[in-house]
């Protein structure tokens, strides 16, 4: 009787993400009541501009005082905040916890700092409530017609809540919904974080094919389309390489392509980065998405670049290619790369389960990333299939140990390598594609001369190594000069 | 009166850095204090058997309390510790505390968090002491023969500990002391923090120097160290350059090269890392760095890399190369990529001086790292040159930017961008050598295609964009499919 006349759900922030999963909840026959804050001057009468314009004739009920907006929902309740990551979560969870009832659950679906999360966890499970982190991919688009969701958190709350997400989620090809249960605490927000991650890869590596076929062979934007539509069809078919076809043929109002009028220093908010400093954390190497954090961060030095070009007259590029075959090395580079960043990514995942005893399934995240998110792809079905086999066959998963990436990356190697070559030889920067390559040059090389990192760790600062005619784990410290002491190194840390 | 018979300085932390720090301080003619804490079974006798053994004879005394320990030192005393970085040193100054008067002076020369020095300095401060965090590099044989001493922090500390540590600091070859005033709060610890990860990048470039010569050119390590040896009588002169030959040398008791039985899986101890989390969190690349912490990680990774070149067995290694035209080669990749490194390392420390009102004098830090450090090179005395230069001239430093660089930057450029080709033509890993190439011809574009990134961030998630027509920070929304909403980007973050 008390959830009569209540809401399914209710929601919290409406940005674009916010309003679009708002009116996809209420297009799959959820009642939804939406808040959000009025700020004077700032964020006035947004909630009134939204139920009175997009939302009109829905079943969403606008609300601008909390209290009313957290007594419309049914309980246990369940809602789902969309407000900036940091501190404005952190205010909306004091200001809620007041108004909550035992079992309520708070879903947080910005993309929120994975510790952050696990605080917020523990704090709410403390408080007699349950909390999501839930990661939620797809831009505007995916909010309204289908996201790809992660949720992680209060285990109790997922049989609750999964009837709800999994309505809005994009559906993969066969049917299945993006979104299922990831794990414990913060798992849900740590693989969105490394999703993203993997999306700033992916664009770098866009950016890069573009480049060379704009430099190297002197395409024009409807040639470039074209190659990217064609691959669209095959192994690199992606959201990503979709939009680029769309993106290379949009005119502007003018008339001219846009792409050609959009300055060239690339934003970020931040979840890139994250993912590589907490892969640094973990010891892991996430190489290609560095490359592609980095190379946003000097795009974005347009000045220090101007005087740079100004003092360095490059040499002038010579288009004296084999245009198709060149292209087919572009398709090579672009592939063969994007897997390596694929592997160093769900290697951090599978680190972080390892270290946060998460029980990550890999084949499972790859399944919720086949569709809604930006990274979405055909390639992620063969991801989901490789894992699927190595855990069946009981050994490390590992993308590149997998025998159908291993005969792909075999065919792409001669045009991917080939490829960097002549980019540095026309001094064009291909740093994403170079990353990959090396990346791959030293995992298949069974020896690499790290002896001599240790030889000099251990020569200035006693860290002492170990020795291949020795047991693994046994550490061994040489006196190099015959002057310094046995001491071993304690303090001193490099 | 009340400081007669007291001690010039007090030391605790009697592993191998502190120990040896006290030793050059009594040689200076200091009397040094020293403490060690006693855990029963784990650190027992310490004091002891450093009193009774190295410093016998010395003007060190010895102590296994802490109060007599502080009370023996003069006031306002100056007491530096050298403990494992993190929690061992906020236990320590709160054992401290108590026992300090107002103006005491704590000089923390671990390789702590420059976050943490900033809360030490604040705390100490407001306590009525003064606090020093001083990053200290030179290993063991700096630390007993003149190290690179970087202290920051209570300014009005510096003209009470300047005599004592630039006594203990190396000279550099004119003769001035490797330790000078660095700036407020962390600056000290940031600079090191820095300087550790430029370590990290030499280290990796040598190493790769070191691959490409026993791999392509099929060098034995006799040849190998004759030829780093000739190199430091050059343009590479380091003490980095110098301990390679020395190692490449060096026999074990049973007689065979020892580096060819080091274990080549590399160990980190966290200051190469922080680096690059700290350069991301500026926003700024440092790439070359970021490569060599990566590279470790992967080295590390033995079990992993064991299976992966089992299943690609690699073309096999054709050594048809030109010899010394290739040892050519490798050195102007080796010099032009640690340039390359210190261009960006230096570029972090010129942000983070902005960013924290530091006011950093860049030719003053290279001018300490001359001597006693790690990276000691004569490379640094061109570098304090370029700066210096880029200040009278009142233009914003950048080592790239600098003529005399620029020049030496162009000579290299042949013979580093061929030896990376031909290591990619081969198989061989150069992360770093490769890093550096990409940077540095993004770096010399004036365009670059983040444009299309721009283009998609604002196609999937409104995150909007610049022109290339309009002003700079203007920032625009291009309604790409005809069908998403005006609303610009609130909440979803990439």
């Amino acid at each position: 009787m008390e959830n009569q006349n209540k809401s399914d759900i209710g929601l919290i922030g409406l940005a674009v993400m916010g309003e679009n999963l708002a009116l996809n909840m209420a297009d799959k026959g959820w009642n939804v009541s939406v808040y959000n804050r009025t700020v004077p001057g700032v964020e006035e009468g947004v909630v009134q501009r939204f139920t009175g314009g997009r939302a009109r004739g829905k079943s969403i009920e606008g609300f601008t005082d909390i209290a009313g907006f957290v007594a419309s929902v049914a309980v246990p309740r369940k809602i789902m905040m969309m407000v900036r990551a940091g501190s404005a979560v952190d205010e909306l969870m004091e200001q809620l916890f007041p108004l909550l009832s035992e079992g309520d659950i708070l879903i947080d679906g910005g993309n929120s700092n994975y510790e952050d999360t696990d605080r917020r966890v523990m704090l709410a499970e403390k408080k007699g409530f349950r909390f999501i982190g839930a990661g939620v991919s797809g831009g505007e688009e995916g909010a309204l017609n289908g996201a790809s969701i992660m949720p992680g958190g209060s285990a109790s709350a997922w049989p609750e809540v999964k009837s709800v997400l999994q309505s809005i989620a994009a559906k993969a090809s066969d049917g299945t919904p993006c979104c299922d249960w990831i794990g414990p605490a913060s798992s849900g927000h740590f693989v969105k974080m490394i999703h993203n991650g993997i999306e700033y890869g992916d664009m770098q590596l866009i950016a890069e094919a573009y480049w060379v076929m704009k430099k190297l062979l002197g395409l024009d934007n409807e040639q470039m389309a074209d190659i990217f539509a064609r691959w669209n069809e095959g192994k690199l078919r992606s959201y990503l390489t979709e939009i680029t076809a769309g993106i290379l043929r949009h005119k502007d109002k003018a008339g001219g392509y846009l792409i050609d009028k959009i300055l060239d220093a690339a934003g970020q908010k931040g979840t890139g980065k994250w993912s590589v400093i907490n892969a640094m954390e973990l010891g892991m190497p996430l190489g290609l998405i560095a490359t592609a954090v980095f190379e946003r961060s000097l795009s974005a030095q347009k000045s220090l670049r101007d005087a740079a070009s100004r003092q360095f007259a490059g040499q002038r590029l010579q288009a004296v290619y084999n245009k198709p075959e060149m292209i087919q090395d572009i398709h090579s580079a672009l592939y063969a790369s994007k897997l390596v960043s694929y592997a160093q990514g769900f290697a951090v995942l599978q680190r972080a389960s390892d270290a946060f005893g998460w029980q990550l399934d890999l084949a499972s995240i790859a399944r919720m990333w086949r569709g809604g998110c930006i990274i979405r792809s055909a390639f992620l079905n063969d991801i989901a299939a490789a894992f699927q086999a190595q855990d069946k066959a009981g050994i490390p998963r590992h993308l590149l140990l997998a025998p159908y990436f291993k005969n792909e990356i075999q065919q792409q190697l001669p045009g991917w390598k080939h490829l960097v070559m002549q980019s540095m030889k026309e001094e064009l920067p291909v740093p994403a594609f170079s990353s990959a390559l090396n990346y791959f040059y030293s995992l298949v090389s069974a020896k690499l001369p790290a002896n001599m990192i240790q030889a000099q760790r251990d020569y200035f600062g006693a860290h002492t190594f170990e020795r291949t005619d020795e047991l693994r784990g046994l550490f061994f410290h040489e006196n190099w000069t015959g002057r310094g002491g046995e001491t071993k190194s304690g303090t001193y840390n490099v």
